[in-house]
């Protein structure tokens, strides 16, 4: 006790003061979103910000009105932008305020969601629960919130892994394994797919990437030949993936058709649903998306079209033996009882990789019981109208053209005056697109189709107006004129 | 346009109403904090709560004050009680309302770490330098704000076997690899490393638990012989993982040694600093911790002794591009540029898993900013003191004993008044512990070591008080002699 004060503390010495601060955020940031509109969808920060943030460490303590300044100068004018209703870029939700109120909650409680009784794990089992009656999975199914859809994709494929495999990965490993494991998807699947193969230790030679349709999905029938092939070889076909919207172009692979395959070939079917899985509460998507009710797994992320504040993802597994035996492991430390709080039903830790686990499901309980299901159906259907008006609103202009079909709630389009090759066209649309970030007009993004640089929008926004798409239209049209 | 309302958003119909309930929010959650000496430490929630939350998802709206309502009636009485002076199981800290705010702002943000040319990622690489500056890596070393311990282990093991299995795992994987990888750690290693070994297809038969010396810390003479051994039967040894602060009783290996070994055989040098890496900060700890900068890759937690609310761990790894060799994946949709939002010098994806990322920099940043480093470095020295002086009070009486030495702030004590075999004590030892939680006394945990169940105090508490351990004393000896 020599040279600690002992009853120094990480609270507040006036928490009389902090509260005057914390009344100061809310107004502030309640200001910040209602005004969002007003201010540019993205803007960079100057040189003297990025200077800012090189200073060392501080030793001694400072006020916290003081940081929440710098905060204010700093930091708050220089957002990614999907906060903004002309934010439309990769693929992202907007969030919420009473998101980031409910976060505020759950870090108050700050109970850990790695296990024990306790009953946040009630909320999280509810809000699972919940997953499991829009996307159509037994209520026997296990799940879990997980940081997004990277990380759901992980667990549903490593619970593929271990299921199918033939022997024991959890003990053996992939070194020696008897045969070698394969995975299929289509050439659209997303990037976070292979980075869990490449994790797992199947390696991307292992991973099948079929060609796809004139729309963009999996060609079933090229599927089932690689099949059969990599078991001519003696290679263990054990999963298909596959897209319930696709990155580029929202496309939808034909889930029943995968499922069959999957059900005659005996592989596991996991379901990247990161873009369209949700959009089973639209009663216009829920037929495209039939079949993923047959799935071994589901992956889902929250924090897009749903627009929980990040992080939100959801793994379903329909069968909860298999995801438990994939990831369960309980040391002396961590015995699970049946009284105080060692008890409780469900461990979470016992379904995923992370031990310590955030409360992250009261932010999606809160959502849901605000909005309800219809209400974020009614979103999800305006955001495809949207993306339906912006295509009719290129097709009629001479001088823009569609570069893929519209998926769900993507268009990717490009400036097309007339009289340039394809390289000249790209170069000119990246100069579109960098202009119209740099002059805060409006963000999407880009990408790469058949060698041909397109705009790229998805609108998961639930602030954007028709009338946005018209300016969108609009300033491409004229940045590409001024360019060119 | 048909059914859907042109106008309709997820923000509130009327911002003032929604204002007035986020104040009346901060008003509540600083009651809560500011009484939590007052309330027990944990409590059952009753069956009718269980039962409430079994009801489907809502179809159609409510308002966010019932939502509200039903959080502050059903939820927030039952946290885990991490939050309370006298919780001390497992391995948590206790967080702060200002971590709580600085998440709500964050969240308000809602910015994306995973790429692109924004402001928050200046705060992230700030906050990873901070954490160089304290464990001792060098500048240009690379890191990543993540979950927490289980997923900067799996981080940094990732790296580790993708840089040292002498061949391309990321595109081969582990099938057909030429050798056998082996990776070494003391028995007494969290179970998260043995399970980051599973997922990344090593095999827990590749993951030799080395026996520990009588302070629990690893043998290294036996584990100089293992690697020699494994070599000798033709398999490739890759990575020890040294353990700054083991789970069960606070040890720490001799990290010099291990550096010295992994140097010598061209090995990989993991630290697991989950529980005590932070512990540089404290001037009597950081001396035991020497070698820590040896380390290729260390993993820390700060949601656990710098009281960050979760979710907050840290992964450091020496050299960038063996980080950034491991994760890096850019497809067309992400491309880095060098202009606009797709600017930016730094992409978080390219070191990690996942590639939505939240802002969790910020609370870290904040934290750092009000208390300064030196407080942090008291609140864990005095914790230490605390250990000892609990450690003292167990000694002095006739009636409990020490199970193992008090390693940093962990005690591993029982309570046995004579007379009684291990098995009976173990039963009285659990109704204790059983007891405690339930009457809402204090919340230990428990472990077993060498056949002898103990109860297990770690503290990690900014709040704690030394007579919260004056009455943990007292209550283990009175509850001991009642069950008795």
């Amino acid at each position: 006790m020599n040279n600690t004060n002992k009853y120094e503390t990480l609270d507040p010495e006036n928490w009389d003061k902090l509260k005057t601060l914390a009344h100061q955020m809310i107004e502030d940031s309640f200001n910040y979103i209602q005004t969002i509109e007003e201010r540019p969808v993205w803007q960079q920060y100057p040189a003297e910000v990025r200077n800012h943030f090189s200073s060392k460490a501080p030793l001694e303590p400072n006020s916290i009105e003081n940081a929440y300044k710098e905060f204010v100068d700093k930091i708050l004018p220089y957002p990614m932008g999907n906060i903004h209703p002309r934010f439309w870029a990769w693929y992202m939700g907007n969030g919420t305020v009473q998101g980031a109120l409910a976060e505020f909650l759950a870090s108050i409680m700050n109970s850990n969601l790695g296990g024990g009784n306790h009953v946040a794990v009630l909320v999280e089992e509810q809000v699972i629960n919940w997953m499991k009656e829009i996307i159509g999975l037994p209520s026997d199914s296990s799940g879990l919130l997980v940081s997004g859809a990277s990380m759901a994709n992980l667990v549903g494929l490593t619970v593929a892994r271990n299921t199918k495999a033939g022997f024991n990965i959890r003990e053996e490993g992939l070194q020696n394994a008897p045969h070698k494991l394969i995975v299929y998807s289509s050439s659209e699947v997303h990037s976070s797919n292979q980075k869990a193969i490449e994790l797992l230790g199947l390696g991307k030679n292992s991973f099948r990437l079929i060609p796809v349709n004139d729309d963009y999905s999996i060609n079933i029938n090229t599927l089932s030949q690689a099949i059969k092939e990599d078991r001519k070889e003696g290679y263990k076909p054990i999963c298909v993936i596959g897209n319930a919207g696709t990155i580029n172009t929202g496309a939808i692979d034909d889930l029943n058709a995968i499922a069959d395959l999957c059900e005659q070939e005996n592989l596991w079917l996991h379901v990247d649903g990161a873009i369209g899985a949700i959009a089973m509460l639209s009663d216009k998507v829920k037929p495209l998306l039939s079949g993923i009710e047959r799935a071994d797994s589901v992956a889902s992320d929250l924090h897009k079209w749903m627009h929980i504040p990040f992080e939100a993802g959801c793994i379903l597994v329909k069968n909860n033996e298999d995801h438990r035996n994939t990831f369960s492991l309980t040391p002396e430390y961590l015995t699970h009882e049946t009284r105080g709080l060692p008890g409780g039903h469900l461990w979470f830790s016992d379904y995923g990789i992370q031990l310590s686990r955030q409360f992250r499901a009261l932010k999606v309980w809160m959502s849901v019981k605000e909005h309800g299901l219809k209400r974020f159906g009614r979103m999800i259907d305006r955001n495809i109208e949207q993306a339906n008006y912006f295509a009719d609103l290129v097709k009629k202009d001479s001088e823009m053209e569609l570069v893929a079909p519209v998926g769900l709630d993507i268009v990717c389009f490009r400036f097309n005056p007339g009289g340039l090759n394809d390289e000249a066209l790209n170069k000119l649309n990246k100069e579109i697109l960098m202009q119209l970030h740099e002059r805060g007009i409006a963000v999407p993004s880009y990408t790469t189709l058949n060698g041909r640089y397109c705009l790229r929008i998805a609108i998961a926004n639930h602030r954007s107006k028709f009338e946005d798409f018209d300016l969108l239209a609009r300033e491409v049209v004229r940045i590409g004129r001024e360019v060119h």
